[in-house]
């Protein structure tokens, strides 16, 4: 068997047809290869076993010319938990690379699928009995537990690897170490982009991930790398990050991020025609956080141990500001009644225009 | 006397050496000649009066070769109370349009005006007694008040026209109306830029003006069009707007801004591998704020009279932003101790995964 170098695994991935040409470039004709991006780790030994059918009748002389020779590398099947806007978004990226996608939803999404061609399940069980290699959840967070305490682990395989893509991580770390046969493995992963901000394609948008189980020189390790390199296919930012980081960066900024956009929501700010960049900066926020549903906002808030920390700093900076102002207030008029009462040229005092009430 | 059209006033301001040539082409290599932006009204009198000197030597013969003839437009003579970073700032434009400029401060700038040809007067009674048509305050909101009660009024001429370039608008108007004596102009303005945001010009910014008490017919107010066209020329974005409009508009946008700016200030948010786009533009917004001075906040909270409406609905918000949270986290409790106490069938009962305490 003719053994494959992870630099040449992405772009020859779905090459089925037979090619006769020996040279790279009349392949590069034939089918789009997309730009290679190092990273995928163990990718190597998959390769090596993925490959399924080898042209045989070329006989290739040496190890350089492998691209004489047709493999067909075997997709990925990944069975999506939540197919609403973001599982889809998700799922035209696998499609396109040419992965098998199966789905289940609370709502029925079968037309869609069908349009796709993705396999939609009314049922969980039946997703289960189909034996994907990847069970991603796409729920929302606050739906995420329950979802995942119904699964039949029983129905799948035992190298199955669980991935989600919630904005949270130690939450559904924790709950998949917790309720997950010990042989599966566990990814957990956090696309920091969604239908809108991902609409033009996912080059250089960050991909947060942690491979929290993965079985070592073993076919998961394969599929977890081939699952990953999708992302890194499209061109994203990979982050390799632990799930108590993301959490607590998160936090700092995301949750703050939300929160923020979220109290100004409720100012019902508008655009002046005095308008500072700095405010229109303040109105865009303010947009982009009420486009997101409050579920996600309450999810960052009660799924990430630090969010309740980060909403008391937020008070405690709110009141110290407010304690500065009137702090200072207060100073300058104590000033000036002493200066009133004590002073001997009173007539002479300026009236200190402080502003009229309105 | 040859009338020159408005059009034409802003090209030939400060030409004053007698041209020969025929031709418009030919001045405009001779002379930079800024692109004709028109509002200045009132101009085409004052340009009438303020011509002092015409080469009759070349002898017109129809209105439309005034080009060969060669004017010197008086320049204004600007005197700036207050001449810290912003006076400088705004004197450098006045300076390169020709005009005059004479300064006082309470730091001594003598050095600094000497090398730009600036007029420094370490007393504000000798600025008076040199009598500038325009008497700029360039003061701290909060060191405004005293310093107009301080000046010599009677030392300047009658038709003197005082303009402030303070971020609140009300104030200033009020003050001037009540000290100035009344055949004073008041010209009320806020530049909405600074040495930072203007340091690559002043095209497209705002310049919000109020021209509160200038005298119809008169040279007031042909003083205050050449003033305003100072900004004009520059390329400013130019909206006149009342004092209370300004203020209003102000306090729900530059003061709001100001406020999440400083808040978030005292949260010492960094930048993190995973920021989005919102977060960066809080980090950029925290950091604008921080580079103005408590002063200037604390003056527009004090001297804007919508500023503590807008402390207090942003203290609200936040409130209703942490009820909501709160609320539906106990919402959520409350139904699962319920469940809990009363369901029959316990043992199934999801443990419901809440994030651990850290």
């Amino acid at each position: 068997m003719t053994s494959l170098h992870v630099h040449d695994f992405t772009s020859i991935l779905h090459v089925n047809q037979p090619k006769t040409s020996s040279t790279v470039d009349v392949i590069s004709t034939r089918i789009p290869i997309r730009p290679y991006r190092p990273i995928t780790k163990h990718l190597s030994m998959r390769c090596s076993r993925v490959v399924n059918h080898i042209d045989n009748s070329l006989k290739p002389s040496s190890s350089s010319s492998f691209f004489n020779t047709t493999f067909q590398i075997v997709p990925l099947k990944i069975g999506i938990i939540g197919f609403g806007n973001f599982g889809q978004f998700l799922a035209k990226a696998f499609k396109q690379q040419g992965h098998d996608v199966l789905a289940t939803s609370r709502s029925d999404y079968s037309e869609y699928c069908q349009k796709h061609d993705i396999g939609f399940f009314r049922h969980i069980d039946d997703l289960c009995e189909a034996q994907p290699d990847i069970v991603l959840l796409c729920s929302s967070i606050l739906s995420t537990e329950n979802v995942v305490r119904e699964i039949p682990f029983h129905k799948l395989k035992s190298d199955t690897i669980f991935a989600d893509a919630l904005s949270v991580k130690q939450f559904p770390r924790d709950l998949f170490l917790e309720v997950l046969p010990p042989e599966f493995g566990i990814l957990c992963t956090h696309p920091m982009f969604g239908p809108d901000s991902g609409k033009d394609g996912w080059d250089g948008l960050r991909f947060v991930y942690n491979e929290v189980r993965i079985a070592e020189n073993n076919i998961q390790r394969e599929k977890c790398a081939q699952f990953l390199s999708i992302f890194e296919n499209e061109g994203c930012q990979m982050i390799q990050m632990s799930c108590e980081e993301h959490d607590r960066y998160a936090a700092g900024s995301q949750f703050v991020t939300h929160t923020v956009g979220r109290i100004l929501s409720h100012l019902e700010l508008e655009s002046t025609p005095i308008n500072t960049k700095g405010y229109e900066s303040l109105l865009q926020l303010t947009e982009n956080t009420v486009s997101d549903s409050f579920d996600l906002y309450y999810g960052l808030f009660v799924y990430n141990v630090n969010a309740t920390e980060q909403i008391e700093n937020l008070g405690r900076a709110f009141d110290t500001v407010k304690q500065k102002l009137f702090g200072r207030l207060h100073e300058v008029l104590n000033k000036q009644m002493t200066e009133r009462n004590t002073g001997v040229d009173k007539a002479n005092l300026p009236a200190y225009f402080l502003p009229r009430e309105k």
